[in-house]
């Protein structure tokens, strides 16, 4: 840590590639620095100036006599290893790379021998392929011309634009902005998690920002996030959401971006808020930087009439957040404030029937210590109305902006005394005109322009309360084997085989007592007839062979198989279509099953993502995958807690409960099913992939069907 | 029309209610009419006083001798319908009611009473129980103390605080605004598709903005809009989208909520754009008036560099509109123009290679000329980096906004030009800094804060164009049949009953050439035997009574019956059962039909919604009718164009197409039973709701396998 403070709160800059061209970069970063009040030294190195803005200029960090903590970086790419090197002669702690054309462009190697020179020399390197960084505080401004909007975020960014335009989001808001203003460029030597941790520990940073693409270390990432969360919130937008996001992703940077879903899935088990638009990163960041955080997820709403309750409380539930009844307490208090009214239950909406101070703040409070409620949303006209339409078209009516603000004082005594989380959507807040929602957003209660903002923004205060609640439950992401624990995949490995056949991977399953539907393999059509005899009802036959993956396909199965001679006809067609299909493959024999009755077909998986590794999936399976694509994800290893989560946020719950005469889903035994798969996956790090699909819930538990499993080559 | 218009351009104005108390409604209406610059004359109306505001009251509007069209009414609910028929008898073309206490609070007599005496008197309502309305050129503001942002969008809302809100957006976008601000209210006379009927004949009014709750009449509604929409776009807002939101709904007016699916999807099918937010209303109508129409969905992206290339191509894919790979001569023009970059397809990021001309028009025109791309999206630091941070921070260089407001006078050229429209999304749009981006939205380049409000215009207009292609195809809204055309539906109203037997409905449906899987009624157990004989396979055997609705409940259902004695067998248990399950129920028989093999089940059905009337709706049915609840809706009657529409929308694609070995579903043949249902909804007034769930895709088609069939209480 001691290196970063200083690479992050440096005593002396070098600006390498320093300027005398005004243009230039290696100039006006100079400049910046000068004019912004950076109270360190500032070194322009260049072996072709004396000087660059009056400052004497050094052919080498090695000549900088004085305390130089960091360089900053604006020379062509084949010279940066160089000066990395120097960098680490002179004792420098880190470098800003603002050069680009590494291994974004092909230039791999060149990449390979920059993070070389950094390992040996011990400077750690922020980008290259950056447009800067900016440590707002300490008056580090490194972005070129621009500063970042200062506040208590730190922000952790893949694109240098998108990092200006989350600093204008905080400059527009008036009420946050950023410690430090991090562009990750291509992560060469410092990573995603690296700046996350160091954050986590600043003083002067209260939460995170993370826009990402795609991250070379997103497991180092989710452990990080993990325990930073516990103290300071994390948001994060992972673009290259779609296939077409990706494609762009990946022309932009040179990481590889896993899918969305997952990787979402993964933040939240980790306590990240992922959110659904960039535009929503400094708006939530601050509801979850200033609001208590709440104990639940049921939203008050307080409107001063009109459409406003319809629309918020419809964008309420969609958010899927409650939005419950008001106690029968607080429905007889505010029965008597307002006589005339005959329905003032949740949302709340007094049609201005009273004064600003009984709306706005005696109602407000009855509604805010309603034990049914955790949060509070005021919409509407609120605190406003005289101030920006009286003076605005001056109607010769007295505008007392002292009375509102009053209010608006006492709201946010009030939200510190009940410490629930109270958020504001005035219609007024657009016009930029009302004192009282002014000094209410700078007071711990977020005003937002838009009812979906708000919204959001409640969901996220939801959410972190939920998962800090269970965040002990959750996984820890530690996956510790190196070896292979399963002796059939030890084997295949030593084959150098990387597909097993179904007759394996069950195997494995079984070893592990997953609910495989009992299964034997016969050879000969004789073992068929005595296996099928053996099981006494009708079976299921299906070519083993570790060739043959479509076995539909290959004619390789016979359903519904009764009596001898079915049996031992069935063995011999299915031999001869295998053949036929492919008459090299390598055939173990034909696989006997019970048959199952019908029942809902359930999918259990395991995928090694590019970012985050071995992923847990869980949905709804048969044909129903690729048409409804209902799925759950939990990064490994996940716990019970995970997996209980998991099958809750399947969406078709209905086909879980069994609809019709069809048996439920017998979820405790599904989330043993879930935490064995983890554990067999976590005791044999070569699985890549693992698919079991279907399993099918029965009156008598899951039977797993079908199941296959992929090897990564070693 | 003419008295409408003498409503809306009223040469005096009648303040019924007037009121010395600057406090009162009746005071403050007057102060803004005379402060406001409305050109009539203003009759105060109040037996109390002499004069209001120095202006002669009269006791009557009956003692009035000057031209009065419209009255302002603000007085207590019993006194408003004796007000109007003095209007009448004056002679005023209508009246705006302020006041509440009508329907809403459960006084319907009185609201009968006021609707019978403006037909009396032939007297126009816009409200009751609204805040007011602003015909806004006119200067007629009788909104209390509000005057609404001028424009020319026209604005139909069921809220008046919504009203004001969308206002103030209009204020806040700077560009846009309103000609008309009316407040619907309960309806009582003027109803939504009357407003909307003089909007579109207005000529200061370009498009249309709705917010609307529940309507009167939805289906007139429907009819005004397919017309109306041809000429203006219309966006509406349909709020009570939830249950929560709906229970709100219910207390806030006094109209009936349909579904807010079934309603949005008849709103696109009349050419009207639904929103799924209020705060898009004004930013979306903004893209629509000013804008060419595009004419396919197909989005090109151009950025300075960063994340926004990502995350626009991720928006634009989740609106489901296409990122099109730009033309092989488009590609080649633009490597030539940045010879460095070694990829320029869409999204183009060009990384700030170039000078703001050659980037943000010549790249921009070269783009939008493309043949593959039909709207362009500018997006990042788009033309404002120098004005908005140069400026603010003082670099020191020269800022020659100048510049930047010459590339930006281009561009709106090349949108007249080409009659493609773009959009921008830039960055500085927040901070109000650039003269380009205010010059590009006042010349019809809309530029959005937000990536998402930006999508959400572009996904407007080409669903706009869209339909405008395909208008002529979609329904006309109009059923004729006044009575029931099929005799057995006519028998079973003549008998009193409102739920057909299973037989019953299945009759109904043959005789529309529907595909019914054969069907025969078995009164006796020989009668079921034979029955079953003829069919030569398997067959189900399912209970025949009007009175048994659930069929596996009453142990009244045999599938895959075979053989004699089974079919017997069947016969007498079905019949045993139904009896001990309801002594009572009358028996027709037990329905006897061939076995079906398993397919893909789907709904299809009609449903009388209660604001827009019969619906038909298709979609997966079977036991996934509640598990994923996916279907899609169109008012009757359906076209084929609207019944291809129907299915397209389907989500669960993949099951339409046959996974595994299951059949496809025959495409043509569902539009014509869709049609089939149409017709014999349309041809029978009194189907209340139709069920055909599941109808199964086989090998040789559809088969209906269940129907049920309700009718209204005649």
């Amino acid at each position: 840590m001691e290196q970063l403070e200083r690479l992050f709160n440096p005593r002396g800059i070098a600006i390498i590639g320093a300027s005398q061209n005004p243009e230039k970069r290696g100039h006006y970063t100079i400049s910046d620095l000068l004019r912004w009040g950076y109270e360190g030294d500032i070194y322009p190195v260049n072996p072709k100036y004396d000087e660059v803005h009056g400052l004497p200029a050094y052919s080498s960090v090695l000549d900088i006599s004085g305390q130089v903590d960091l360089a900053f970086i604006a020379i062509p790419a084949q010279y940066v290893p160089d000066a990395i090197r120097e960098c680490g002669e002179a004792g420098l702690a880190g470098a800003v790379i603002n050069t680009a054309g590494f291994g974004e462009v092909g230039e791999e190697s060149l990449e390979d021998e920059l993070a070389a020179a950094a390992e040996d020399a011990n400077v750690r390197l922020i980008g290259p392929n950056i447009q800067g960084a900016d440590f707002v505080h300490q008056h580090v401004h490194l972005l070129g011309g621009i500063r970042t909007t200062p506040g208590h975020l730190g922000m952790i960014t893949q694109s240098g634009n998108m990092g200006i335009a989350l600093s204008v989001d905080a400059e527009d808001s008036g009420t946050v902005g950023f410690s430090y203003n991090i562009g990750v460029g291509n992560e060469t030597d410092l990573e995603f998690y690296e700046y996350l941790r160091f954050l986590g520990e600043a003083d002067d940073t209260d939460g995170v920002v993370v826009y990402v693409e795609g991250m070379n270390d997103g497991r180092a990432f989710l452990r990080e996030a993990r325990r930073v969360s516990r103290e300071k919130p994390i948001v994060a937008y992972k673009s290259g959401r779609t296939a077409e996001g990706r494609e762009s992703a990946m022309s932009h940077t040179a990481s590889l971006a896993g899918d969305v879903d997952v990787v979402e899935a993964a933040y939240r088990q980790a306590g990240i808020q992922p959110l659904d638009s960039v535009d929503l990163l400094v708006p939530v960041a601050e509801a979850l930087t200033t609001c208590p955080i709440p104990d639940g997820p049921n939203v008050a709403v307080l409107t001063d009439g009109g459409g406003h309750a319809t629309v918020t409380a419809d964008a309420i539930e969609r958010a899927g957040l409650g939005v419950p009844d008001l106690s029968a307490e607080t429905q007889e208090t505010l029965q008597e404030l307002y006589e005339l009214s005959p329905n003032l239950t949740n949302p709340v909406d007094v049609m201005g029937m009273s004064d600003h101070e009984t709306m706005w703040y005696d109602t407000a409070r009855h509604i805010l210590e309603d034990p049914n409620v955790d949060a509070l949303l005021l919409t509407g006209g609120a605190l406003g109305y005289e101030e920006c339409w009286w003076t605005h078209d001056d109607t010769g009516f007295d505008v007392e902006p002292e009375r509102d603000l009053g209010i608006a004082r006492k709201i946010t005594e009030m939200v510190d005394e009940v410490g629930k989380p109270v958020v504001f959507n005035s219609l007024w807040d657009e016009l930029g005109c009302s004192t009282a929602l002014q000094y209410l957003s700078e007071n711990g209660v977020p005003v937002y322009e838009e009812v979906d903002t708000a919204v959001a923004a409640l969901k996220a205060l939801a959410d972190y309360g939920h998962h800090l609640t269970h965040a002990d439950e959750k996984s820890d992401f530690d996956i510790e084997a190196d070896e292979n624990a399963n002796s059939v995949i030890a084997d295949a490995i030593r084959e150098g085989r990387t597909t097993l056949s179904e007759f394996e991977s069950k195997t494995v399953l079984a070893e592990y007592d997953a609910p495989v539907t009992p299964f034997e393999l016969a050879k000969t059509a004789e073992e068929a007839v005595e296996i099928a005899d053996g099981f006494e009802k009708a079976v299921a036959m299906k070519i083993a062979s570790p060739d043959i993956v479509h076995k539909t396909e290959a004619g390789g199965i016979k359903l519904g198989v009764e009596g001898e001679q079915s049996a031992r006809d069935a063995f011999d067609q299915i031999r001869t279509n295998a053949s036929e299909y492919d008459p090299s493959a390598r055939i173990e024999g034909v696989l006997v099953s019970p048959m199952v009755p019908n029942g809902i077909e359930l999918l259990v998986g395991v995928v090694d993502d590019p970012e985050i590794g071995p992923v847990v999936t869980c949905g709804i399976g048969g044909i129903l995958v690729e048409a409804i694509n209902d799925v759950a994800f939990r990064a490994l290893p996940v716990t019970e807690y995970d997996a209980r989560e998991m099958i809750d946020e399947i969406e078709a719950q209905a086909l879980l409960d069994g609809p019709r005469d069809l048996p439920a889903v017998e979820r405790d035994e599904l989330v043993e099913l879930l935490r064995t798969v983890s554990t067999l996956v976590a005791n044999n790090p070569a699985i890549e992939e693992l698919d079991i699909n279907p399993v099918v819930a029965t009156e008598d538990g899951l039977s797993i069907l079908d199941s296959s499993l992929e090897l990564s080559a070693q």
